[in-house]
């Protein structure tokens, strides 16, 4: 390893070969396959002298191991498989832990996917039922495998899969089939054997049944309506003119490997198969801020009650993978301006490393007014613009896309968007019926409700580690007691907790609930509080399922908007580190009550090493505005600094001039003189 | 009038002197002052035939007619001033209406207010106390006259004004004298008498006080850190790199005189002194969504209980006006890319056009990613870009700039943003003091706890005027009620409601509480759902004065979020037409109140000519790095399609190429091959 290489540095594809090379062997003739060989990241007590000494100036003493977290699966007879996670240390070639991972299952293979989707076309009673509908003679049939969600109705230990039917009805590849879902359903397990085949529920009141029903040629509607790629399009509006964004003296950011700067911002890029980006040792005007911020979990439950359906809950990021499935990012197409992308790095299963290029673009965007005022009494105006940085991943998982954005502002704030998009998850319907828990969207289509619940892990370090959650709240003063002066009625104040314990907090914008994370050691000279943040929640709606439910129990982070627990190395996934069929219970609630029961466990969290995890997302009742594909659909969440500085962080950014904005006036009548440009 | 001039027109310069000329007369001898000259909006009953031919590309019949609301003040010895407002029909060179406006007061005459500073600073108690405060030499003192709050202690049928006192320490007009606040206050009559001086608590349980206390030189902190402006800053940071908007080819937008279409969008541009920007006629692709859109109110009322605080509490509509406050735009300063605007025309207090130069700007952004998909069977993706148009316009209200957008998208969804900056409005207080409802953002000054409150106003037509409010909720389906399928508890339904009756309602996103504006006449020839367009609000506190304040009682609309009302012609402002140093019980809830006791009230609001309101904002507890001037305050609300088109609005969107972006690649190291752009 090279010894400039930054502790937070992605494996880079010769450690990825190295780690292999050491497990390699312990598996000889087992035919090992490599699932995921990434970064363990260093243990935050190794990581925080090297970090402070580096703030410093200094040369780090100690670098905490390079360590490789690597997963392998053995493929073995009627379930026999087995299912590792090794760590090896890089530094020393050598398997330092070594886990056989029993009913635990790996994230999804896309190609174990695909040898899915031919067994099931392959098999002669899956041909028959097909026959039995009387599709199209153009029509083409495709196979969707879906992990399986936990319903309790079959045996997690082995995999299984869900296989959803849809009918291709033109020849051209990029055609939505997802126009013309059929109602029929199969299940394959671990071997690749079809297990169930059903028909599904086409009525409110209908279950799924053995028997076909021929296809309803009333449900092949107009493409026009169905089809979103241009080549299956008619042509599009003519109307909107080019719009280019031009730097010409070059990006304001800069980049050292993964080592990135702007306007006071410093940050380490990373990036794994799961999480996909991920930032660290964020810093601004060289103060630490956050140690690690993340994307952590993702479900998305749908909300048919009927079998199958049930099934339909996604983990995107456990099972599916958020790095494994970022976008290849094209120039002039997912940003404008000057772009940075950043590559990452995963394994073939053979151990060899595999390139994910452009899976992360840094650039800058506007962002409108920063900050204005004009004396009225001079009538001069000062105006400053916003510039962002944007550090972006958009992933694909099957049917849907998400885009994920950090934004840092010159005002040391920091956002993280979300945008969905992508096509509809659909499924058969009679034409003229309608289910209350799904729109239709074409004839004979219905895409059923459903809720995308994300978490974000912050883990902060706001003037170092200590670190503690208070949650304020906006109250009137009140009018009847004598002992306070309110004669007005007008009068209002804060109150204020700090968190003491682990645990699950609810959003309430009616008492302005503002949830700060504060450092209780640092105390900001000018207003005589402490140092702190807030969180600008995105105020949503929690999990819709039942507590007892598979799904409530698998996604324990969605019961609640705000968590706060006590910094731990492995607690990364607030639904646990193996969501692949998971039947719950190793979550963060889980994790949370089991330090509660035990004598030593950590669960002070007032004054410690905290990290405070987000719930928020959408209820997602389909709209027909939403099809064949979704406009994108943003979520916000916000990061901004409370009484952590002595004055506005961004009061010496330039005032905007049109010397270097260079806009252009249309039709001009009114006069354009220099006013605020002029200083 | 020219013939061609659209009914929704602003009145055009020889209207103003029209109206003015035919009101003169009226007021021979009495020295008429000219506050209001501004178009009376034609009534909707002539207004929607007029719109239903002009729609149909017909040319309309009956053109209702122009008629300007005109309002004057005449002087008066000892509170015998005069108000009055009357309606001149253009047409006939007529008054059609004239009333006198007894106990009612105009918005706030800044000429009249810089005769109060005058007055206040001649009065020789005045200069006696500012002598006994023995300030700096170098000091100069300014006065900064308010608006009076209605807090029950004066009578309110004369017009009093509360004078506050700052500190200039520097010779620089622009130097923030809001820095230095100055515990001394004074009141001035309609006469411009100094009634009453009084020292300001500058202590939490301090009241008012009779004596000086002489500066404490303390209070004299390093302008390095008060100061906004940069000829009195330091030397900018250098770091930020030029960013400039290209449109090679021009606008996507069309204006012809105040109609705008771009991208399937047209509407009106309307503005008037108080409102400032208004739009009218708002379709798409043909389609009529709503009949107008505009800010009808906004309210700041302050948290410190002490007198005479509570008469901090403005109505930046109703008392000062957006219109008239309206920044002159510059170009390159307050947006980037190619730049329309509009001016608007106000009246002197003699009655003659006055141009108030650049007050709306009109643009076109990049916002990033509209819709992508990657079909992951092809690899093949596709992107599009989202671009909005941007109607904007700024004001400043004494310390505060707010910037209000509504931001269009080819999606058919209308966002509407304001951003709040500018510098906080400051007290007095003791070195080493504290006060629980507000922050110390420099030595000896309080930066008070504050509330602001908007009222955005949505009068819809969704496929014509008689429309609906439908409330509904997501809701698990039981679990235990044996009638209804929920075997895996993990079904959801929604549940709705229409309104019938008129009043304000909550928000509850715990139930993903969504407010949609239907057309119940109107079915959705696909999802056979009524058409409609949601609310997505902003989530905020209401309100925290008691409902029995005169804070409470005079902003109504600040005590729930969404209103529904019937549509009425003369109810645009929900605190009441004449908000300065009102008394209450003229706002939309008694409004609401009179109608539904009025038996011929027409309380009915399902099916019918409607209006929402939606009351959002923010409770402002100022951090400090709002100061000297604070980084933009972003609130949104959003209005999107639900069912109202049969898909994607934004699915003919052309894709996002290369070609036409010009991005250009930093550091290139991932290959960067065509991908999504070729197609």
């Amino acid at each position: 390893m090279s010894p400039s290489l930054h502790p937070f540095h992605p494996l880079t594809p010769n450690e990825i070969s190295k780690a292999a090379a050491v497990v390699r062997p312990l598996f000889a003739g087992q035919n090992p396959s490599f699932r995921v060989i990434t970064l363990r990241e260093p243990l935050k007590n190794e990581m925080v002298p090297f970090l402070e000494s580096e703030h410093r100036g200094e040369t780090p003493g100690i670098r905490p191991a390079r360590v490789a977290r690597v997963q392998v699966t053995i493929p073995g007879e009627l379930g026999s498989g087995k299912f590792f996670e090794l760590l090896v240390d890089l530094d020393q070639n050598a398997v330092v832990r070594r886990e056989h991972l029993v009913g635990k299952h790996p994230y999804i293979d896309s190609s174990y996917m695909q040898s899915v989707e031919k067994a099931c076309m392959a098999d002669e009673r899956i041909q028959t039922e097909i026959r039995k509908l009387d599709l199209p003679a153009n029509a083409s049939v495709i196979v969707e495998p879906w992990a399986y969600a936990t319903d309790g109705l079959n045996d997690m230990s082995q995999r299984t899969t869900m296989c959803w039917f849809y009918m291709r009805l033109l020849q051209n590849k990029d055609a939505n089939y997802y126009a013309y879902p059929l109602d029929l359903c199969a299940e394959v397990s671990e071997q690749l054997q079809v297990t169930k085949i059903y028909h599904l529920p086409s009525a409110k009141d209908e279950r799924i049944r053995e028997d076909a029903k021929p296809f309803d040629h009333r449900k092949i509607h107009s493409t026009a309506a169905s089809e979103y790629h241009p080549s299956l399009r008619p042509a599009p509006r003519t109307t909107v003119k080019p719009y280019q964004v031009v730097q010409p003296e070059g990006p304001s950011f800069t980049t050292q490997g993964n080592f990135v700067q702007w306007e006071k911002w410093s940050m380490h890029v990373g990036f794994n198969y799961r999480e996909g980006l991920t930032l660290h040792d964020i810093c601004y005007d060289g103060r630490s801020m956050f140690y690690r911020l993340s994307l952590a979990e993702m479900f998305v439950p749908y909300g048919d009650p009927r079998a199958p359906f049930p099934r339909k809950a996604a983990f995107d990021l456990g099972n599916d993978g958020a790095g494994i499935n970022a976008n290849n990012l094209r120039l002039g197409c997912d940003c404008l301006g000057l772009i940075k992308y950043f590559d990452g790095w995963h394994t073939t299963s053979s151990g060899e490393p595999l390139k994910l290029p452009n899976v992360i673009c840094c650039h800058e965007q506007d962002d409108g007014i920063l900050w204005k005022h004009t004396n009225f009494r001079t009538e001069n105006a000062v105006v400053t613009r916003a510039r962002i940085l944007v550090l972006q991943t958009i992933i694909t998982v099957s049917n849907y896309e998400y885009i994920f954005n950090f934004q840092f502002g010159q005002d040391a704030s920091i956002h993280y968007e979300v945008r969905a998009t992508g096509i509809l998850s659909t499924g058969p319907i009679n034409i003229g019926d309608r289910v209350p828990w799904g729109t239709i969207v074409a004839p004979g289509v219905v895409a059923p409700y459903h809720q995308h619940l994300f978490s974000l892990r912050i883990d902060p370090a706001l003037d170092g580690h200590a670190n503690s959650l208070q949650v304020e709240e906006s109250n009137p003063l009140p009018v009847d007691d004598p002992s306070i002066h309110n004669p007005f009625g007008v009068g209002y104040t804060t109150s204020s907790q700090i968190a003491t314990e682990e645990g699950g907090l609810d959003l309430d914008f009616t008492k302005n609930r503002t949830f700060k994370i504060i450092n209780e050691n640092v105390t900001n000279p000018i207003t005589g509080t402490p140092v702190g943040f807030k969180l600008l929640p995105s105020y949503s709606q929690m999990l819709l399922s039942h507590p007892q439910s598979y799904h409530a129990r698998r996604s324990e982070f969605a019961s609640h908007a705000v968590w706060v627990t006590r910094y731990d190395d492995d607690e990364l996934f607030p639904a646990g580190k193996y969501t692949m069929q998971s039947t719950g219970g190793d979550g963060i609630a889980s994790a949370i009550e089991s330090r509660r029961k035990d004598p030593a466990g950590k669960a002070s969290v007032r004054n410690e090493d905290i990290v405070i995890w987000h719930t928020f997302g959408s209820t997602h009742n389909p709209r027909i505005e939403d099809w064949p594909v979704m406009p994108s659909d943003k979520m916000t969440v916000g990061l901004k600094p409370v009484n952590f500085f002595t004055g506005n962080p961004g009061i010496d950014v330039p005032v905007s001039t049109q010397e270097k904005n260079q806009s252009v006036l249309v039709q001009d009548k009114g006069k354009s003189g220099p006013g605020c440009c002029k200083l």
